[in-house]
């Protein structure tokens, strides 16, 4: 079911087929009955006793068997009707495809361009395009009912099933539903506290929220560089974040063929897709930062709005007076748009002119509702560099930036660091909600330390970890190839899992109210044994089921009582049933325990005589 | 450099040789000049401008090219003179070793006997035998002024080079002072907030310290088990587990062979190992619990304490009123040595021979100075059941045999969870400092969720990472094969890498003098592009060669400005070499800025001319 189709030969290949005992189902919200919300169901063994589990689901129509997935085609626009009948919105020739845009390519590395074209959509004046002014005006559109059902992830039974009250985590003031209604959505959305990142010329997308109050979402960086890949490794690398979790993708590439790279993974992502203008606006004038113009980069601006990118990083912070802040830095300046801004405020002794043309970005933004991801372009690039004066003087300056885009009707949300030593990530991301008036968080892991090259997943996923516990609504992965090279494949599948965990450790530690039933689902496979629930409940089945095997190969060991930890002859877990047994008897007292502790010896040996028993006693439903 | 040694072709073979650019230093302590104290000194490039950073070194005389290594003699036994020089204790003939210790292993399945016996000492009555009885009448020992040396990493000449104030973190209560002396150490052992586990029989051993006022460490579990593994693979997993940072090792071997491969490790061990009686106790009754007995087990306790394990885990806090507490959990008690007793228990209906025996085991544990490490047989097995009154209780009766193990002279650290979600580790944490007098707290992981089977090496150094910061002394690792199988060579190192970042970022963030000098110096490496140095200066140097290979393989791309990231056009690092010429004609006002910024224009094209001013730049000694 793991399958990397090619089928004409062409390329590029990507990866399709559910995951292992996994069912794409679809949920129909009540508000909108044509819609039809993807989840993923993982599908327990028989003997289970309890129902399948229903987990959020990023990875669009390749895991759906009912899809046939034509790379060279694009996905369905399912979106384009969505749009449109809400009105607002008018079709137009568009910008032509410059030599520049793709990096004057020649003909011989030239990749090759993407088959349909569609003609771009933007908004007129006067009429509401934006979630933001939607949300606003109280209009409930139907990205937001989309994402309403989308968080739910079909919970409302399960939570009525369980017992106990799941949700005793510490909030630091989040204010998470039990249920997440549309009417919540808009809400979250018009006070500025959420978005859903949509431009309306990415008709292939599957909406999702981005929002303290909401699951925390991760996204994960692709991209080809002037040194190293090429289009058809992006398009995988894309549908294989995707599939192990992704929630949205930014697509960094440099160097050569960057529109159509940007063209094929637009036309063929159900996420979001991020991007950072100022890269392809670099390519455009040689690389030279002190080229850069304000034109230059808006006809880059508008290019990428038409072609449908949902959100762009854009560096606006990065002021003049700021700049000289890190001359004593260990690290200097390590963003990439944020160096370059610097570069240029130098080289030209003037303020940023994303900074002295904001308004006009946000008007341009807003007709086709891409979001603002406003850039950390000081953020820190060590630990000894971590919450200085100039990541705080750029924070406020983010903070001045997003009441503008928000009176625009623009929606936003702000980068965050970095390297950041454990005991000051509290402290950002106070800063933030403060600053930005609760705008959603999104944070490049932080990294907790700088000493350990090849394992910068892990160094950042303990940050990542506690600053979305503490509020931050979008993890940015780091893999372990951070700081030393390209990550390939494998590396972002190993950064998508990581983010999956810290998100989770997040969502759990904040009470969101759905997050423990998948904890304790797979708790109960272990205690009970299933080892194939235990895989399939986990975030990376495959792994998980080589691990085992690697020590206990055979099929049979799969439905053993017993582990390779403890062997055959002795298992904890069968004592629990013991343990249960005794305290049955404790209302009887006495006479009870005497009969159970001979009933106990006698079983000394033979401890899994039993063991159908402890699994029935586990049941919770 | 790095050879796995098999000289006269007789197994075990194990790792030997420098890590990459690292050279075995001694320090010479003050107090006693004839002590070598190892450290590690990794040696920077020609050009760096910096001093070599000595660091911390677990891995012993496998990483001195001046030490012949034959697994088949042990190591050399320096520390049976310290023990002798101060009297007080008696060389004896010793238990033999019976057909049972081996698990009644016939000739066929046998290990090969480890050759040398060394006649064990113990204490005599009436005299002083442990580091606590020493701490507490103000004498200070040799093992004292070993760590003391240790922990201080040289850093003192460094600190004194400093400029910036290094330790600015939330350090939770905890007390670490800039440097450490010998009569802090004693100071720390007398008060029982720091332990040294130092079993006069363990001679091969390197002295090192366990409390929160130290250095944050960590153990590595190895062991074989019923089903797998060998006397061989686990002495070669030890050697490695301690190349790359492990403070201590637990054996937790079962089944056959389980006395000789103890022997094996304890002879060329020079950290402290630890075990788990109970596990051989059982072995020696056929598995059965209920066949278990006092007796049995003193016997068990006298064998591994002549043979010099430094640490023994001891659940007698899992008592009979409290096994009914885990009747409701979802996953019992899942703790091997919890659950033996919790069986026992219940089998005889009678209190946990562990607890009515408490002070026979003190006084047997004090003749040979080992030290306790109080089980937590009833930690949590999953999120839905952390913090739980089963384990609560039990670790207030864990601080009520503290108190009874001090008032023995028995050194004493607490075994902590487990399964935690990330609200709920200090509420831990809390507890156990409070319960328990600050007696060092020594945690599994904990794992703060239990969705990522195969990666529970990541889900739990989260949670280390944050109870290190919160005050926990020693972190016991975790690796992908958590819950799944049994770690091979990989997983020991991958463990033992996660766990050390775990540990220096709880070092970073309390604020420990030293910790942030690494960082600092890797950063300058990485911000100078000296590739070496930051691999070297990492706590894996070879993993991260051969990321930063595998998209530039080529030599000469090691010195060159420019990394993958962003290719040799631009580059973000150069921009701080403007970025301070900047800010020095800040003070000269507009004529200055005018000058620099038409310099930084005419530079714009040639950002690489000036390379070796950026590095001369950031030399900071």
């Amino acid at each position: 079911m793991n399958i990397r189709s090619n089928p004409d030969n062409t390329r590029p290949a990507v990866t399709t087929g559910s995951l292992p005992a996994s069912r794409k189902i679809f949920a129909t919200p009540e508000a909108a009955p044509d819609l039809r919300v993807p989840l993923r169901e993982i599908i327990l063994s028989e003997g289970a006793g309890e129902p399948n589990l229903p987990v959020y689901d990023t990875s669009g129509p390749y895991t759906d068997p009912a899809v046939t997935i034509d790379v060279n085609a694009g996905l369905p626009r399912n979106r384009l009707a969505w749009v449109k009948e809400r009105g607002g919105v008018e079709e137009y020739q568009g910008r032509d495809i410059k030599p520049e845009d793709n990096g004057n390519v020649g003909a011989a590395h030239a990749a090759k361009a993407f088959t349909a074209h569609h003609k771009p959509l933007r908004g007129l004046d006067g009429h509401k395009i934006t979630q933001l002014e939607f949300a606003r005006a109280g209009i409930i559109t139907k990205e937001m009912i989309y994402v309403a059902e989308r968080e739910n992830l079909g919970r409302k039974q399960q939570l009525e099933r369980a017992e106990a009250a799941l949700a005793d985590g510490e909030s630091f003031g989040a204010s998470v539903p039990a249920f997440i209604t549309p009417e919540f959505v808009r809400s979250e959305i018009a006070r500025g506290r959420a978005i859903i990142p949509s431009n309306i010329n990415h008709a292939e997308l599957e909406p999702m929220i981005i929002g303290r109050n909401f699951l925390t979402k991760i996204n994960a960086n692709i991209g080809n560089s002037a040194v190293t890949s090429s289009v058809e490794e992006e398009v995988d690398k894309m549908v294989w974040a995707i599939r192990w979790g992704a929630d949205t993708v930014m697509d960094l590439s440099t160097g050569r063929n960057i529109h159509t790279t940007r063209e094929w993974i637009l036309r063929n992502s159900p996420v979001p897709i991020g991007t950072v203008p100022i890269y392809q606006a670099l390519e455009k004038c040689d690389g030279d930062p002190v080229k850069l113009t304000w034109e230059l980069y808006k006809d880059t601006l508008i290019e990428q709005c038409e072609q449908g990118v949902d959100y762009f990083t854009i560096h606006a912070g990065v002021r003049l007076p700021y700049i000289h802040l890190t001359a004593n830095r260990v690290t200097g300046i390590v963003s990439r748009g944020g160096s370059i801004m610097a570069k240029w405020c130098l080289a030209h002794h003037k303020e940023s002119f994303l900074y002295t043309h904001f308004d006009e970005i946000c008007d341009l933004m807003r007709k086709y509702d891409v979001s603002f991801s406003l850039g950390d372009g000081l953020r820190p690039g060590s630990i000894a560099d971590a919450n200085d004066r100039a990541q705080f003087a750029e924070l406020e300056t983010l903070g001045e930036l997003t009441k503008i885009a928000w009176d625009k009707g623009c929606q936003v949300m702000i980068e965050g660091p970095g390297h950041v030593p454990m005991h000051k990530i509290k402290i950002n991301m106070d800063k933030q909600l403060k600053e930005c008036g609760e705008a959603p968080f999104y944070t490049l892991g932080p990294l907790t330390t700088d000493i350990a090259p090849g394992y910068d997943h892990i160094t950042s996923g303990i940050g990542a970890a506690m600053i979305g516990w503490f509020g931050c609504a979008m993890l940015c992965y780091v893999t372990p190839k951070e700081h030393l090279g390209l990550p390939d494949r494998n590396d972002v599948k190993t950064g998508v899992i990581t983010y999956k965990i810290a998100a989770h450790a997040a969502d759990l530690a904040k009470g969101h109210p759905a997050a423990q039933l998948r904890d304790d689902a797979l708790s109960r496979a272990r205690f009970d044994f299933r080892w194939q629930d235990q895989f399939n409940l986990g975030l990376d089945p495959d792994t998980a089921k080589n691990f085992h095997d690697e020590t206990l190969p055979k099929e049979a060991h799969k439905v053993a009582h017993f582990c390779s930890m403890c062997g055959p002859k002795f298992c904890s877990m069968k004592i629990t049933q013991d343990v249960r047994d005794y305290a049955a008897t404790l209302n009887d007292k006495e006479q009870g325990m005497a009969q159970m502790s001979a009933k106990f010896r006698e079983m000394g040996e033979n401890v899994y005589l039993d063991a159908d028993k402890v699994k029935e006693s586990n049941r919770v439903f």
